[in-house]
């Protein structure tokens, strides 16, 4: 058959009830564009390292690297330290198959509201563009007089020009589908002095090729203090891992949509299956209650299906997510509504 | 005599504007509470550089150790590269008088307005307390194959016990001086693997001194985030040199009063002068024409009267300041006012 065939993790905590939501929806929508899914599910998991010592198994990401597209819920879980599950499940599947590019959008959505002043949809409608696998997040480094007065503790960042290159390229390149057609570059070059300037060169470079794009660069710090006070001002934002991990919670956070925000870890060659995730976490607080928002899996299930070439099944999901959060009958709590879980994933499934 | 010895440096574009507003009312402020100045001025600055291929002389800084303080403008020129005016004068002054502490005020003041919605001054009222000399910031790293389709650039963030340890001790006193007595610490732990994780160990091994301090902490994404949605959950946070300078104009923009902000950069045992400069920059852009806003300088300056045992003339330097901003008539252009920066300074004074 011609199925999209797609490797399933629901995680930790809530991703275990938010996942089947997501799954719930892309079969309704699947039904009207006529799209088949293959959901190939595993129990990749803190319980699962728990039980075995391992996040997943030796070969895990070998049985998958055929995917279409892995659709992941959430991973970390308290009684496990952040290094061991994230660096042995998240991280390893971004980096294995080389999902260089995270990608999220930053949206006021209808139904939802913003913490700034006076902002409405048409204010805030950005993308953050994040390099996604090296980087600031290097594994080179380590420790001189461990545990003595004398300590050191060293981490390298490591910035290669083929790294640099395909991430801007790919911020250009999703510049060019937009209306208004601008990147805005995060730097620190003024106080980072090895890393941020080769940055800003390759910038340079690249935007060369560009010609009909306009740009901007702004140093980090003030990048993050004009996310909130012009974000307005920006269409596709490219960051280094770490700017644009920041930048992609902040993006979120100012749009108001930071616990149904979704994102999408992208191998934009396809000779590895990309990963769909939600921003939020397990969320531990509520996890078992049947009570966690499932939009944002439910958008990251339609970046998905845009990922996967059909752009229309995608629309009509968020446009399905929209109408629904218009209603406060079918918000979940943090919305201010009244729905659990299912009943909000249904109600998207139904207006499909 | 026992004049206060403050080293001046007006710097470049609007530093030399706002300087002799903040001089006018420290001049004024001693004249109410018997202090006395005595103002060194220097022409450190892009115009030296171009003149003379050095900010400042070779010796410079030894002329000012035994100084009080050093009273900052700003730092920086277009046709300057940044790594030249930075790195050649503000950085040297910081690392060479051990100023280890950047601490930022970001709180909203009467006059001014949050771009949050709904906030009041009551809600925002914290510090951001950077590490200022080490860590992410370091001239160690370099290039590899420079020029070549395989360049590399590494940059090293260097974190020592030491230096970690002094400023997160700085963090728990500020707090054991405030009504809410809590420290919130940045860190990055499950994302970079070296130094993150050494700095929540001596965080952790600091706050044991502290058993009275409520702490909490956040990956420096997430607390982007909740600067944004929460402002009113900070008291004292306290972050590296990359975070803590992120943070130190994401709070200020939150509270309203990027424009405006103030910084110090302390010398916590005095042995040698510490500095006070405004957040804002030269701003080529308005600098000559005297409309640049003076506030961020004279509460700049209102810090080092603070931080030089004078806490009432401190008070009401501020008390003069929010006093003046609350009437329209006396603000700057930027704050929706008609005043010009002299006007401005000079209302302030005359409050005092
Ligand atoms: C100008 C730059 C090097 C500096 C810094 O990052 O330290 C500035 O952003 C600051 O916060 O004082
Ligand atoms: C969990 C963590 C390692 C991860 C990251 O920083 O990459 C997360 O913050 C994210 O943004 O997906």
């Amino acid at each position: 058959t011609n199925a999209l065939k797609i490797a399933t993790i629901p995680g930790d905590g809530i991703g275990r009830e938010v996942v089947p939501e997501g799954m719930r929806v892309l079969e309704a929508v699947g039904r009207k564009f006529d799209i088949a899914f293959q959901f190939d599910e595993v129990d990749w998991s803190c319980e699962t390292y728990k039980q075995t010592g391992r996040m997943m198994p030796e070969d895990g990401l070998e049985r998958f690297k055929k995917h279409d597209a892995v659709f992941l819920g959430a991973v970390g879980w308290p009684d496990v330290p952040d290094h061991v599950s994230l660096w042995g499940l998240l991280i390893p599947i971004r980096r294995t198959f080389h999902q260089y590019v995270n990608l999220r959008p930053c949206r006021l959505l209808r139904g939802t509201t913003s913490p700034l002043a006076g902002r409405t949809a048409d204010d805030i409608d950005f993308y953050v563009v994040r390099e996604n696998v090296e980087g600031e997040y290097s594994e080179a480094g380590g420790r001189l007089y461990r545990g003595m007065d004398d300590e050191i503790a060293i981490q390298e960042a490591i910035f290669t020009r083929r790294g640099v290159d395909r991430v801007l390229r790919y911020a250009f390149e999703l510049a060019k589908t937009r209306k208004r057609g601008h990147v805005t570059s995060a730097t620190k070059s003024n106080g980072i002095v090895h890393t941020m300037p080769f940055w800003d060169e390759r910038f340079k470079a690249v935007k060369a090729d560009y010609p009909d794009i306009e740009t901007s660069q702004y140093h980090i710090d003030i990048l993050c203090a004009h996310f909130v006070q012009h974000p307005d001002w920006f269409d596709v934002v490219v960051g280094s891992n770490l700017f644009g991990d920041i930048l992609s919670d902040l993006g979120p956070a100012v749009a108001g949509s930071i616990g149904i925000a979704p994102s999408a870890n992208i191998n934009p060659e396809g000779d590895y299956p990309s990963m769909f995730e939600p921003v939020h976490g397990s969320a531990p607080d509520i996890a078992g209650q049947g009570i966690a928002n499932p939009i944002g899996q439910i958008w990251s299930a339609a970046m998905m299906l845009d990922h996967l070439g059909h752009p229309e099944a995608s629309a009509a999901v968020i446009e399905a997510m929209e109408t629904v959060i218009a209603d406060p009958a079918s918000r979940t709590k943090d919305m201010g509504g009244k729905a659990n879980t299912a009943e909000c994933g249904e109600a998207i499934a139904q207006v499909l």
